[in-house]
Parts: C-alpha cells; structure tokens; sequence
C-alpha cells in the first residue's frame, strides 16, 4: 500500500512539496545541537541557561547579584528547574519573546562581552521542557517601577517560532515556584525587592560529578567573585527505584505515577513533590568573594579589517551616514577623520559620495583600500576580564594547593573582534589534595566570558593550546599530544565581545590561531613561574637537609668543645649559637 | 567618548534593545557551523551542496543522472564553482528561495531518506559568496515542459532572510558559467536537455589532498554507480604566484587584479579568466558502473515509540482526523485499527473523542499507553542502501587490492528513525597499494545517506565503533583505543530517514548507541571474512612452500628412479606424474 504511494516527482510536484522551516521546528528536531542530547545534559544547560541571563542582567544594570537555583525532582524521570536572580527584571511585553522565541534578544546585534549571544539558550529550554513533559516555562519577574509582578505563562508554537501565551496576570512579587518546605514556604536568605523567576519543568536526569549542574555553579562562584549563590536540589526518594524501572522500560518512556498532570498549578506541582516523599535540601549558599561590580564592559564598533566585502556592502547599504566619509567615521571603530581621506583617495572615490551609491558600484575598490589602510587596533575597553587578583581569589577560595599563579594577557584581536586570554595555575603538594593525584591529567577549569565549558574539551581550542605546550620542561610529566600530567588545576579564560563557539551550545571555542597563539603565551607564562615555584621548593628541600644535618651535630660538637675547652653553659649557648649563625652562612647561602 | 555613551541598563532601556534575529544573520555570523570554516572548506562544502542537491533531484525524478562540476579560479583568492545536472530543473517561482533562503526545502518535513535535509545547504554557499565577493548566485533551470530556461540572479537579504531577485528573464537552455575553453564553448560530453545549472563565486582556497572537492567527487562515484560525473578544474597560472603575495599582504585581502567586477556578466567573468592566462584543463569522467536506478526510498510517518510527550501533543492538535482512534492509525506507522483501539482502552479514553480534546487534557495518559502498546517496528522499506553488490563493484573499481568484501546489515531503529549500516573492506596485499600501507591506520570511507564525509572524523559515531572493535582477533594491528593498522580501505555507510548529524554543516554521525551497535556488528562481520581469507591465504603460503618443495626434488629422485630400475623416458614420465599426484595429496591435504 505505501509502495503505491510513491510516483517519481517532476519539477512542478516538488515545488509542492517546498516550505519553509521555522527555526524553532529545526532546533526541536536537531536539539542535541543546543546541548538537549540527553537527560542529564539538559539539566545543566538549563541551568546555565537561566544563570547566565540573571548574570548578564545584573551586570548590565550594575547590580550585585544574588542568584537562587532549585532543582527539583517531580517524577521518575523528570525535574523542575528554577532560577530566580535580582536583576533588573523584564517589561512585561518582552517577557513572551525572550522566554518562547529562538533567535530573539538584545546581545545579538551588538559588539559587546557578555555571556548570551544568540538569542537561543533559554527558550530552548522551555522548549525542551514543552517537547519532553508538554509543560509551559513559568515566569515571574517585577521590575523597579512596576507596583506589582507579572505571572507569565507561556510555551512556543515551534510552526511559527511565536510565544503562546497561556497565563498573564499580575499579582504580588513572591517567587512561588520553588518547592515549598515542610512549613509551605520556600526559604530565600534574602529579600529579592526585584527580579526575574524562571521555573521549566523537564525530563532529565540528576547525576552528581564533572558534568554536572553543581560543578557549573561550584565554577561560576569561582570565576564571578562578586555572585552570591544559593543552590538547593530536592530528589524524589519515593521514586529513586520507580525511576531505574521506568529507565529499564523499554523506549524509555516509563512515567512515575507521581508526576503530576500538565494543569496544575505549579504551587501544587510543589506540593504534590512534598507529598510523594521528597528529601528537601537545605540551600547551599557560595558566598561572595568581593562586593566590586565587575568592569562594565563597553559596546564598540566593527574594526574594518575584520568586515568582509558583503558585509561592507550591507552597512554601506544601511548607513544613516550621507557621505562615505562619515560613514567610514561614525559606523566602524579606529577610522579617524584623516584616514577616511586617505581611504578614499586610496580608493579613487569621492569622500562625499552617496554610501548606498558606493555599496552597488565601487565597493571592492574601497574594500582593497580599506585592507591597505593602517588603522589603529580595535578598541580594548571592552572587555572585562576576570583579573589576575580575581582568579587567584577565586582557586585560593576553592582548591587547597601551595602554589598559586594567574596572568592576564593583553588584549588582542581575530577577524577584527577584540579578546583577551587569562589562565591561573594552583599546584598542590603531591598527595596533599585528594582530588588532583601526580598520575593524573591535569585538571583544566574552562571559561568563555566568565561562563563554565564542561562539555567537548576535545574540540576546544583551550586544550589543543594546553597540549601543544611543552610541560615538562616546566616541570610537569606530559604524555605525547596529551595534557600534562600531576597535581594542578589550570583555569583559562577567554573574554571576547564575541566568543567563536564550534557549535550553538556553546561547549568549546573554535580553533582560531590567534586565540591558540595567545592562550599558549598565557599558559607558558604560568608554566615557567610554577617551573621557578618547582624549583626553588627543590632548592629549598635540599636547604633542609643540610639545616637538619646541622641540627643534628651541632650538640655533639657543642658537647665536645665545652669538656675540651671547660666552657660554662652560657659560654656553650654562645658558641652554639656562633657555630649555628657560621655555619647557616656557610652551607645554606652558596 | 565610547565610554560616556556607557549607562547602566533598566528592564526598559533593555526592552528598547531588544530584537529578532534572522536565521540568515545568525549563520552568517556563525558561519564555522556550517563549514565554511575557511577557504578550502568553503570550496568542498558549496562543491558538495550543489551536488548532493543534484544527486536527490535526479533520484526522486527517477532520472539516470549526469553532474557537471567545474571549479574555476577567477582571481588571486576567488573561485567559481558552477555545477550542472539533467535533473527535472526547478519551477521558476521556486528558485529564489531555494537557492537564496535559510531553512527552505522539501525535505525537512517528512521521513525519507535523503541526501539533503535542512535546506540550508546551497542557500548558505550563495551567502558566504555574496560575503566574501559581493556576487550573486547565478541559476539557469530548464523543467520538462517549459519551452525556454529561466536564468535568474539572487542574492539573500541577510536582515530578513529573503530573496533579493537582481535577474529574472528566459532564455534558450544553455548552461553558460562554465569557463569557455579556447574556443569559446563550454565542452561537455554530452548534452542536458533539462536540468539546473548553478554558480557561486567565492573566496576559497584549492588544495589537492583527503578533504578536497577531489576526494568528495572520487567518493561520490563510489557509492553512487549510476551517476555518471564530468570534473574540471581551472587554475589561473598568472596569479598563482599573486595569489600567494595576496595571501600574504596582511589581513588576508589582498585581491587579485585579475578579480572580475561585479557588474560583469558571467560569461564575460569566465572570457576574463581565460584572457588572465587560464590554464582550462580537460574534463575528467567518472563513467557510470550501472544504469540501474537505485530503489526509490519511500517516505514513512512517524512510529508512535519515536514520538515525544510534547510532539504527540502537536500531531494530534495538528491531525485532519476526527477520532482519537483514526489519528492513531493514520498519523502514525504501525498502529493497525487493533492496536489503536488497545491504546485507548489502556488510557481510559474515548476511541472517538476528538483529537484536539486529547491534546490538551489527556495527552500525557495517550503517551503512556503507546508507550506501553506492542506495536511493529518501523517499517524498513523507506531505506535505500547501497547493497553488497554495489559497495564491491566501489571498492573494486577505486582500489587495488585482493580482498573485498561486503557486508549489508538488517535495517534496526534509533528513537523512532529507521536506519541501515552498511561495510565494505578491501585489503591489498602488503606493498602492492602504494596508497594504503601496512604501518598506517586503515583508511576510512565515510558515508552517509550515500554523501562522503570527509571532516570531523574524530567525533563520529563510525571511528567510534571502528575503534571499538577487537581487530586483532581479526589479523590486524591496532594500537591501544584507535582505529586498526594496515594496507586496508573500510567503507561505512548509514542510510536514515533521518541521520543525526553532530552539526549543521553535517560532518559525523551523533553517538547513538543503537547506531554504534550496528556498524559495530556489521564491521565484526566483515573483520571475520577478512581473517578467514588472510588465515586462507597463510595456509596457502604453507601449501605453496611444500609444492615448491616436491617440484624441487622430484626430478631428483626420478632420475634416481630411472638408473636403478632403467626405465625408459616414457615409464619415467609415467612414474613422477604418479608420485607428484601421491606426494600432492598425501602433503597437501592434511
């Protein structure tokens, strides 16, 4: 029967066949591409999703951020994720787009470091939520001028990549979605007087270790020293053997009977968790490192030399400039009044020549003469990185070791965007901390504009920088093409006013050379400081030895001088004391 | 100045700021993600695109088809990739979305295997074109029952992610991108009485080698008996040295004086080639091995055990059925009437409840329930594998060796998709392929949905499952977690309705461990023939050494026989055919 359903296709049937696929319809079935491959992955970059907005919102506002995360097991395969920060919050007629749209945002169209940049990530999420438990995202967001919040339920019509909206009411600021403790209220430490609360729930999976959401926030507290985080994760007791069956089940599709059905309210939803037997966690609160807002990073300008020819055409196209002067003045960085005359003339085109004439007929002329134009680098004031003082606060505070070092390179460029390196090194004594053994690889801390990388190591430009380093002769065994080996942590970190990722879930960073040259330089920086740290503690093992010698002939010397010579006690202190000084001086200063 | 412009952000003013992204400017932005990486890249993914379009146009027409690629140099840095087939051409109101618009296609929205699925492919070369030289896409088609061919010019408007249409006018069907040789006329061998002709000049770099359009059009030819291929390549002589000072000349934009301007018409473009001292080498073929048509694929719906929570939702808000129970049978393969009226008893709903209503209440009920059903798995008919027969007649017509084997595995199912693994294995004997050497990994022929990969080998699924394999048990070395050693080609194909794909720009296959399952058994099959025939092969050696042996004697021992007994030639004879017939099996038997 379907065999007589096929009939060769001609020019006009397949025109037929011909539409166009939303972004969101394409994302939803290639979801692994935005870091939806499976359950346990979805938790973390759920999580990351939602924590990076909060950041991003608050810096942007100068606000010292406190963050609450909650994850919360509802049923045998599925969890509730909620997010609430204390960030500016969201108008009201935003709210549907950002958290039900793909491709829709503020970090997109501009040149500016910040965590987000497409515009994807967190309505990605709901739309996972929605694919996996056909639940809504939930949000709850006051802002400062609003007398009440709003309660704003939505899900994306992935057809049109559109917000539906389900719930829009306004009501009392009181982030309500987390789980109620035993007493029926959740418990903040704090007052939030403003902000944004997210709550998706999802199929996932909760499993503790390197790739999970509690290592991200562990090193998102390290790299944003001036974040206060609490962090709570509830798990369903009454489910941990139902979940395994459900998993054993066949397709996977095994659904505890706890979870609960699509149109209860979310304070039910809570409740029904509570019923069921949930353990209830206290918060876990990272404390802030530094009450310091974080440099405000600046939004600048396209460089020339890294605009390509069409895309020169389009901004010439869409100038609000009248003349190609003040368009090569006003619409890139580094172009002075004096070099946008030398272009043009190097161009043979008139300075005063219409931009959107320019953009149809002699743009390859200016384009060559912009090429050959020596121009200023790009502006490096937009970037914030963490700082040398920071990173070594933020290892010292989380990992025990004896040696700490960190370097912040200056800034430099690629196609025309400005980026600038940092990597910090802790080396603890072998077998002194438990988690970073001399046999193993080194472990390596990954972050992009202050956000944690857990995901695809192998492909970043991070580790093929770190491996092409030569360790040992810093002092580190290193396997052929491999990281090196022993008791340290390396962080790195690149901040970029646009950070190329391999891929839109934004797991590893593209392997431009510019960016590997200067990660390399950063790294080998590091590596011949712990490579004097190294040395100095042999030296200094070798001083001990000799002073341990001492210490243990000196009193058998001192006995013999005193019967020898007849010496008092206080003239034998004297001399052992001299005989100490000279031979301190001796042995240990050579 | 840039920094007074700095203020600290409001949910209002970040409201202000906030926008759509088109699909178009996020690829463009991101345009690593759909390989074009780089110039060389560029030239093998838009190779590719074009010809992967053009292998599906003929297959679902049920033509016989014949590909023309021409890559032909146009400046120090430029190329032009022009692609001709005799597929059913493309109705004229379909072009300029085809070719210049994000997310367009036919095939996304069904289940049949296919080469292309997103419909972003040849669109996006368009774009990187028009970035990188500010040309358009030039298209001639000519359907069957059209008089004349349309030839028409886009470029995408990368704002809205739309067709710009600069020439839209018919003519006579006579593919003119093609470079003219000295006379003036493209030379093909044969002639196109319909087809699509499709031309994008780019920025690009040709280097022979493993990733060149080179190999991808050699590998086509393998898994693709029935096509039959026309290759050229033009370089211009007189700017491969500019070329290189190009390069050279600082942020890489140097161009040639040679590139032709915009406005030119493309045949005037290709006469500038050849004035600029193009050396337009002959065309190669690669003939046909069959002129069977590969089986139609047939297109499937959706098995219910592949289907999500929140999809199920959507297909039954979505049905044109009036039942629960008809969209059940309907919308889904492998739900018989039975089995749809178990699934609604199982779920305490109403077989004639409408669809709709389902969706919105009881849904998550409906999933458990099909979860639970027993139902047929997908049907298989919908694949298409190349087949044993084809994969050996590949091998053996591309590699020199003495050994091929093939193995076709039974189609299996990964979440919902059905998909089918094939393997082939040629072996040459030690130093007889100078291309393949017993002290180098085995060479590995990727393929999917009879596409070549030649990229990213190190995060797919079939390097995967090679490495996983014990091939020493099979008489090859293998290195410690690494594909085997020796003088050995392995073909591995996957055919899907849908193939997961780790990226848009389709390069390895996503690790499902259904996937990895059967190519693992498929290659175990084929590594159990391999060491049948070389312990043959050892045994024969043996054979040969004690064959050698008796021939080397036995006129020895005859000439003995004959003094002692003195016999006449004619018993001699007689006598050593007797013994060599004896000694043959008395030694070579055992």
């Amino acid at each position: 029967m379907a065999h007589s359903k096929q009939t060769l296709a001609t020019a006009e049937s397949m025109a037929h066949s011909q539409r166009e696929i939303a972004v969101s319809e394409f994302f939803l079935k290639n979801r692994h591409l935005l870091g939806f491959d499976n359950p346990r992955k979805a938790l973390l970059t759920t999580v990351k999703e939602a924590v990076d907005n909060s950041l991003d919102a608050c810096d942007e506002a100068g606000i010292l951020p406190e963050i609450s995360v909650e994850i919360a097991q509802t049923g045998a395969r599925r969890f509730r994720v909620t997010v609430l920060d204390n960030g500016p919050g969201i108008v009201r007629a935003q709210v549907p787009k950002i958290f039900a749209k793909l491709l829709y945002g503020s970090k997109f169209h501009r040149l500016r470091m910040s965590r987000g940049q497409q515009g994807i990530g967190i309505s990605a999420a709901g739309m996972y939520g929605q694919l996996t438990t056909g639940t809504a995202t939930l949000i709850q967001s006051k802002i400062k001028t609003g007398k009440k919040a709003h309660h704003i339920e939505v899900q994306i019509d992935t057809r049109a990549n559109k917000p539906t909206i389900l719930k829009d009411e306004e009501l009392e600021w009181h982030p309500q979605f987390f789980t109620a403790a035993p007493d029926g209220t959740p418990q903040l430490s704090k007052e939030y007087s403003q902000g944004t609360c997210v709550s998706i729930e999802m199929e996932a999976a909760y499993v503790r270790g390197k790739l999970s959401a509690d290592e991200y926030l562990k090193q998102c507290a390290i790299v944003n020293p001036h974040l206060c985080l609490h962090y709570r994760i509830t798990v369903l007791e009454a489910v941990s053997t139902a979940g395994t069956a459900g998993a054993a089940n066949g397709n996977g599709k095994g659904q505890g009977a706890e979870t609960p059905a699509n149109d209860k309210k979310p304070a039910d939803a809570a409740g029904a968790a509570v019923a069921a037997g949930a353990a209830v966690a206290a918060w876990i609160t990272f404390e802030r490192g530094t009450r310091d807002l974080p440099k405000q990073p600046l939004e600048i300008k396209p460089h020339p030399h890294g605009v390509e020819l069409g895309m020169l055409m389009q901004m010439l196209k869409d100038t609000t400039a009248k003349t190609l002067k003040s368009a090569l003045v006003n619409d890139f960085s580094r172009v002075s009044d004096r070099a946008a005359a030398e272009i043009c003339q190097r161009a043979a085109l008139d300075p005063k020549a219409r931009p959107t004439h320019i953009a149809h007929r002699e743009s390859e002329a200016l384009f060559k003469a912009i090429g050959e134009a020596k121009l200023m680098r790009p502006p490096t004031d937009c970037l914030s990185p963490i700082g040398e003082e920071q990173i070594l606060a933020g290892l010292k505070k989380e990992i025990t070791a004896d040696f700490y070092t960190a370097v912040t390179r200056s800034p430099e460029v690629y196609r025309g965007n400005p980026f600038q390196i940092e990597v910090g090194i802790a080396y603890a004594k072998p077998g002194e901390n438990a988690e970073i053994n001399v046999e193993d690889p080194v472990r390596v801390l990954r972050f992009a504009n202050k956000v944690p990388l857990l995901y695809m190591g192998g492909a970043c430009a991070m580790i093929k920088a770190m491996t092409g380093v030569n360790w040992k002769s810093y002092g580190l065994a290193q396997p052929r093409d491999a990281v090196p080996l022993g008791p340290v942590v390396i962080l790195i970190h690149i901040a970029s006013v646009w950070v190329p990722f391999t891929s839109e879930s934004k797991e590893a960073i593209a392997h431009y050379p510019e960016i590997i040259r200067e990660m390399t330089f950063a790294l080998q920086e590091c590596g011949r400081r712990l490579s004097v740290f190294l040395s100095r503690r042999r030296r200094q093992a070798e001083l001990e030895r000799k002073r341990n010698f001492i210490e243990m002939y000196l009193p058998h010397l001192a006995l013999g001088l005193r019967e020898i010579l007849a010496l008092t006690a206080k003239q034998e202190t004297q001399i052992v004391n001299k005989l100490h000084k000279m031979l301190e001086r001796t042995h240990l200063e050579t």
